[in-house]
């Protein structure tokens, strides 16, 4: 988010005689991961794997233009009149109870007020628990105007809402955007800013009466998203017993507006935030806010059944085979989401993990992944023909499995083909039938094509 | 909902040189009740309590038009080529476990058999648990039609999505539709039927693979809504004790696409349909489709966050009180929805209940109800002065309430007063505030107004 967001802004307003409004300073930690992004983006290269082709573009054009850079060395703050803050605050969900791992985000607040010119502006746009910005960021900077003798800091928060992807930077500067200032003076500043890098004639800002007004809205954004897809989980598990075709049922009920955000039943959550954002309010209330437990049984029960949901696709193979000891398992697509490279908290890791756990054989094959980090193995690439195993699973809908030819791809094998994630389309589900292959959907009876006699 | 798409059907068509397309004929039970409906229609009266003037209006041009009459006599099924049934099916929640109350259905079921011409199209628009029309309704009209040895009937299932309130007849005649048979022959009866009826020029009709796939959609609509509500419930409460303002919030959510849908918090889930159809699809798979027990984790919890939400503004009041023993409360609004006069499940009988049984004395105001029939007790109405009480609770945001001049109204009392359901503006409670109350705000911290130091 940070390399997109600093891409962004340094190609605001490049359009005009005067050209772009801001000179871009990346930083990142002096480590090796660091270094390599540092170095990439030096180089004029986006520093992450990307579909996007305008930020890939944009990117290069800014470095050429020389006003976006990237440094290890914090110093260059002292250069800044506005701090954007993407830094990490994640959650350890191994401890007893999921505990916030702030120290890299309050070290970087640490450093920005050590460093920063004074009376600079700072935007956490890091999601965050609500209470941060004025129970921990503010504190801090307070104290280093406070021991560097300097006026103080404007503190404000405004959050991204991007979706990876074709359209990564798009997702930045064009869309809406809600923000907030620890005081009248900050909120104004930035505002300020925003109208600078965003499209706000398109998409008017909307000021929010305190950041932790904000910073909850976040994470309430992320906890909506994360409950509609649990929800229709038990929807989509009825459905393939009493043999509805989901997916046709949310077809006719999107046509509502007041239900046009109903989800569709899925592989399972991923991602580096629906996976973590709506344990945020819940952690903020007990160690943040002061305000003690506060009960989120929705967006709690959402979490656990998320994380659970890709067990499902695998017991509908357990059934199918009595037993997973040996069966061979090809899983298409690792990435958390559709036409995306990233693994993060990827839905197929606890597919294949379980898979593992109860003696499946399971090769894993992406065409947007060579190496999957988390699970530190090598990801088939060559998907062009059905590998020679006892079931295919397609747990993302990449673009790339549906242009399969299922009676040429499978060249005579017939193994149990499992569609997880509606990857596959009607047409070829049904010619995986004809070719001789047991086909199960997630969200699908076994038999919806069949109009009941 | 009879009685509107009697009126709906008998209007089809009425601008046409030829006239109406059908002549309607509107069948109630033979008892005080459907007799009263019965006359009111035959008299050219909406039957019941509608603030729709054009559906008052089109009833009154139907029975006059002659194309409309009501009557308790089945027999007159034998002159109908299209039979729409919408005879209630409830569920029974006082069992041990819920279930359904099928007699009155069955028996209109039945009722249609025994009289109904041969070849009749019977569609039915009742919300029903998935797999009624396949397990219920086809094995009845079957067994009919080999006992009268006559053709069998054509059965369809299409369901309504009306709103009440001031637009019901047009939120029949214009809004999307989806429907299904029990095969083809029957879905294009309905098809042909739904095109004369309703406006599928600008709301295309949606054609579903069978009887329970529309069947299930319906009923997953509702469950949507209602776990919506439940979710949205457990962020209010945290508004409250984080002093964020969370409708705020969800103003600047909702302008996203994917988050149009998100609710805000309230007082509770009542009315006909929110209480019970999230409920159909689990005893539908324990009773009906003959699949087992199916786990529905997130629409049960949300059935149970939203029949017990109405105790949450009661707790705000235990809590400032100490003590609800001899508390005077007024509430106002004792509908489940603004703007109408609808009691059914209503939210308000929850906390009615609970505050009395807490020691509690409760008056009831409510500009549209005169008489609660479902607590057996008068409704005051005159509610142009504060009454004499320690706490006025708003429950619904009936149009009348934002009306209230604040120093007028109290003419020197200082109630307690709670929002319970943004059924005040943001300058009400401002003006309360300042004439000596105290507000409490359902999802809204104490002082949201003053911006944090």
């Amino acid at each position: 988010m940070g390399s997109a967001m600093a891409v962004a802004c340094a190609r605001a307003g490049a359009e005009r005689t005067e050209g772009p409004w801001f000179t871009v300073i990346g930083i990142d930690l002096p480590n090796a991961q660091g270094r390599l992004r540092i170095d990439a983006l030096n180089r004029g290269e986006f520093p992450f794997a990307s579909t996007d082709t305008t930020l890939i573009a944009e990117t290069s054009a800014a470095v050429q233009t020389g006003n976006l850079t990237a440094t290890d060395d914090s110093s260059v703050l002292s250069q800044a009149d506005v701090v954007v803050v993407d830094v990490p605050l994640d959650i350890d969900f191994t401890a007893t109870t999921p505990a916030l791992v702030l120290q890299p985000f309050e070290r970087a607040i640490h450093t920005i007020g050590e460093h920063a010119k004074p009376g600079a502006l700072v935007i956490i746009e890091t999601t965050v628990p609500p209470g941060t910005c004025e129970h921990i960021v503010k504190p801090i900077l307070k104290e280093w105007a406070t021991k560097r003798d300097c006026s103080s800091f404007l503190l404000a928060h405004s959050y991204e809402r991007v979706m990876p992807g074709e359209h990564y930077l798009e997702s930045i500067t064009a869309f809406w955007r809600a923000y907030s200032g620890a005081d009248d003076h900050a909120a104004d500043a930035c505002e300020s800013f925003l109208n600078k890098v965003i499209d706000t004639e398109r998409f008017p800002l909307k000021r929010l009466s305190s950041p932790t007004a904000s910073e909850t809205a976040k994470v309430l954004e992320n906890a909506y998203r994360a409950a509609n897809i649990a929800f229709i989980n038990e929807w989509g598990q009825f459905a393939e017993k009493a043999n509805v075709d989901l997916y046709e049922v949310i077809d006719a009920i999107r046509v509502r507006p007041t239900h046009n955000n109903i989800r569709q039943p899925g592989f399972g959550v991923g991602g580096y935030c629906l996976t973590k954002d709506p344990e945020f309010a819940a952690i903020a209330a007990r160690d943040l806010l002061g305000i003690g437990p506060q009960p989120f049984p929705m967006s709690e029960l959402a979490m656990k059944i998320n994380r659970e949901m890709p067990l499902h696709p695998l017991a509908l193979l357990e059934k199918r085979f009595n037993s997973l000891r040996g069966a061979r398992i090809a899983l298409a697509g690792i990435s958390y989401r559709q036409d995306v490279a990233d693994t993060r908290y990827s839905p197929s890791q606890t597919f294949v993990e379980e898979a593992e756990r109860k003696g499946a054989i399971v090769s894993c094959f992406d065409p947007l992944v060579a190496h999957w980090d988390e699970m530190n193995r090598a990801v088939g690439f060559d998907f062009a023909q059905c590998p020679d195993v006892d079931a295919v699973v397609f747990a993302v809908p990449h673009r790339e499995f549906r242009l399969i030819d299922a009676a040429t791809w499978l060249a005579g094998r017939t193994p149990v083909i499992v569609d997880g994630n509606d990857s596959l389309t009607n047409e070829q589900r049904a010619l995986f039938q004809r070719a001789g292959c047991e086909v199960l959907s997630v969200g699908r009876g076994i038999d919806v094509e069949r109009r009941p006699t």
